[in-house]
């Protein structure tokens, strides 16, 4: 194999160890004779690698008992409807804080089951920064109040815990889940498609409230009603059973690890090391606030665009692959989830160093 | 690894072959250095990957141009909901034929959204057996009439098609799709969970004839709504991408061996071969009725219920697993998908003979 860094946004990097361990087991589970993939997911095995990856994900965010934790399919993007489906609860008004194009999105679809009100947006600098909560419009009516933790487009990443009272606050986290620990307890609902730092795509994680269960109305699609799901632990139909086995021998691998403390540390120094040599350059550029900047993607542009592509090609020959940045955006965006080593960044600071002696 | 043979109905056996290849290029697909679960769905690689998909699939099952083919979430419960959500078009009623639990839950469904017109029911008959069309009571105003193409619990198969003339035909092909030849162009909608002849679980694919698409109401969730999947290639979001390349290497794997009529040869020969066993023997008894009996499902009972337990540990230690039949039926269920292979059967078959000898 060629050594490569992948910078993808996601779907992206995974545990060298966890895909060691997947192609190691794939075609015969602990001397099942069998597959994960081909379980019953009602049979005792799957059911024991299901049950250790709720309680590995439970161990590692310290889940209060009185949250479900639900493996489920449809990303995000179907939490977008399901939250506003499901937690309304009689009420007419949901708060949502737009910092970007995943904010947007669960706007968007929001506006299909209720009035939104954008308590605060930072549309006007570009989503370069959070709205300070001292200039948020809260709802004191709304059903609940919905962010988006860190915006895997731009690069922003809430720096404080909005504060919302007895309002339920629910978290789109899916780009930064698992980067560090949470207080779980703050949250009414997080949830986080699986893609970045929890395992494959199709599968999502939804970490809810138990008392957030049972509103939704009688005409919900059973697939979308968190307490049909919930009462049957995940298994309302056959789940993404392989997603979910991946996804707990990521949880393992962090928990052999030392967990979110440990994990946190690391990433704080990946990206600071990042920023750094991007604030020290006088070639590349950070648009993102400060205080803001995510540690999970880092977007960043060159002193001249027309360089991007001989940036991005030049990477790839060195072995730095999906490094370039969203369309809506431009530039260049560099997602350093859990999985990417640090080896990866300090070949990602060299390389962007020399690129910088050879065009800056 | 031991030598099984896995019955499960789902998710279920694979190709051996297709297995082997997924393990050995699971850390680095075609020296790309990465995993096709690290991939962006969104680059050139994974694209790839996709398109061959759709195109071996399209191939497969010949299917018409003026058709979509979707790569979704959910299962084929998701279907339940999106049918009626997306293509009632006006309408307020719709025609479902009842021949078992599958049938029962599209019903259960169907009824948040329109009027369900039960057309024919083998309730009575304990859904060992299909109606005749000759006793349907069609609804000329009904949107389409819902069919389940094999009942994966019941072992019950339409051996007809339906004629609905102007109405549009949908099926649930969730355990028969892939096992013989279907003419596509009789159907309005074709869906099918993955777990058994396509993939793994986690993956949904969705036939649909383009003229069906864009009629859903403006409130419906956007990963529910057809028009929104396809517009966006199945990409409105992030697709459950290892499934969906796993489901490629099925359809490759048929294709390379001689497509959907060499598989029915082999699916008619497997069952033939094991209904005839159970026929021949005084000890066995299939419920189903002869011509509704399922390729796919094959439910069979003992002569004495009290032996059953004994039967399933006798079994698996000859290496024959989840034999079980499903709670609301009792009994055994052997499912013998595409990827079972014929001695597979055989060691059924001859352990069965040995079990009857020794205590029939």
């Amino acid at each position: 194999m060629p050594k490569i860094y992948n910078f993808s946004a996601g779907p992206a990097i995974l545990p060298a160890d966890v895909l060691a361990m997947a192609q190691n087991e794939l075609c015969d589970w602990h001397g099942s004779g069998m597959s994960v993939m081909e379980m019953s997911h009602r049979g005792s095995a799957f059911m024991s690698i299901a049950e250790k990856a709720e309680n590995d994900l439970r161990q590692l965010m310290a889940i209060p008992d009185n949250y479900k934790v639900l493996f489920l399919q449809g990303g995000a993007s179907s939490q977008f409807a399901m939250v506003p489906m499901n937690i309304l609860a009689g009420n007419s008004t949901a708060d949502y804080i737009n910092t970007g194009a995943w904010s947007k999105k669960a706007i968007k679809e929001a506006k299909k089951y209720c009035s939104v009100n954008v308590a605060a947006t930072s549309e006007a600098e570009n989503f370069t920064t959070v709205p300070a909560q001292s200039e948020w419009t809260l709802n004191k009516d709304s059903a609940y109040v919905h962010f988006v933790s860190n915006e895997t487009i731009g690069g922003v990443e809430f720096p404080f815990l909005p504060e919302t009272g007895d309002v339920p606050l629910v978290a789109d986290m899916s780009s930064t889940i698992l980067s560090r620990p949470v207080d779980v307890a703050k949250y009414g609902i997080i949830y986080a498609g699986a893609q970045k730092n929890i395992g494959p795509a199709g599968l999502t994680v939804v970490i809810i409230r138990d008392d957030l269960i049972g509103s939704a109305p009688d005409n919900t699609p059973s697939m979308f009603n968190y307490k049909e799901l919930s009462d049957n632990n995940s298994m309302l139909n056959t789940p993404p059973t392989f997603a979910w086995y991946l996804a707990g021998l990521v949880f393992d691998w962090l928990n052999t690890n030392g967990g979110l403390k440990a994990i946190a540390d690391v990433n704080k120094r990946k990206s600071d090391k990042l920023y750094d040599a991007i604030d020290a350059s006088g070639f590349y550029t950070s648009p993102v606030a400060v205080e803001c900047r995510s540690w999970m993607n880092v977007p960043f542009t060159l002193a001249n665009a027309e360089l991007d592509k001989t940036f991005l090609t030049e990477a790839a020959t060195a072995g730095l692959v999906s490094l370039k940045g969203h369309r809506s955006v431009g530039g260049m965006r560099a997602s350093i989830y859990n999985a990417m080593p640090e080896a990866g960044i300090d070949a990602l600071i060299q390389f962007m160093a020399d690129f910088e002696k050879r065009n800056g």
